[in-house]
């Protein structure tokens, strides 16, 4: 249980994570580092994003997704897989909007073209402690 | 030319990566933290494994990989993709063998069935800085 515990509080104060995709022209697992804006209970995470952005069209193509907390210097730390959704709608960029991002979205800020969201639902979990590996259950949480 | 430049020390300076698989099981995109044992030129990295592991099953099934080197706190790197190999071969385990592996390969140290090296060659890279990507030519280097 003690591992369990020290698994979610890992997702809970990691906003630096890397996230995995799929490259849909090669099928090659792909990695980037990115910054979690919003956390909804320890399954579901939020992005900001571009619409153009490689990553963005890896996951139009290929909504299965992972993102992965890392723990100090050593190979601890917790896999998440699931899916991906990409937000456009009104209501969730208001929602995410912060004035500091019209340095990003320079063509209309929030009206931006390119602004979108990056939704991440958890699916399972794997948790990477010093000698061992335990599978941690969701939605218990 | 500079980002070329700071890409390859990046690559070349840090020992800490993030290990992008296939999961043989879903489909999903994993990743998992690992350390680089030894690095040749700019294409080919080693690792430890155990021949049991998840990571390693799942290049049995799928050779597809890629490694990611982090920069910093922000979404600065440098991508990898590239095949796995597992080799197993005396030349190469003890090639690879260090004594305090002892404490890992517990069932007969370079002899332990468990023991295994993870081979990542990389066919393309692909580097993300401030405001920017840029992809470099592996085989120049």
């Amino acid at each position: 249980m003690d591992k369990i515990i020290r698994a979610l509080n890992l997702a809970k104060n990691t906003k630096n994570v890397f996230m995995g995709s799929i490259n849909n022209e090669n099928d090659m697992p792909n990695i980037k580092a990115m910054v979690v804006v919003k956390r909804v209970g320890l399954k579901t995470y939020y992005f900001i994003s571009n619409h153009s952005a490689t990553r963005t069209k890896q996951f139009m193509h290929n909504n299965k997704a992972c993102i992965f907390f890392n723990k100090g210097l050593m190979c601890k730390g917790l896999l998440l897989e699931g899916t991906m959704e990409i937000l456009k709608d009104d209501e969730n960029k208001k929602l995410f909007w912060e004035n500091n991002m019209n340095k990003i979205f320079k063509n209309g800020g929030i009206n931006d073209p390119e602004y979108c969201i990056l939704k991440f639902t958890a699916e399972s979990g794997r948790y990477y402690y010093k000698n061992g590996t335990e599978t941690i259950e969701l939605l218990k949480n």
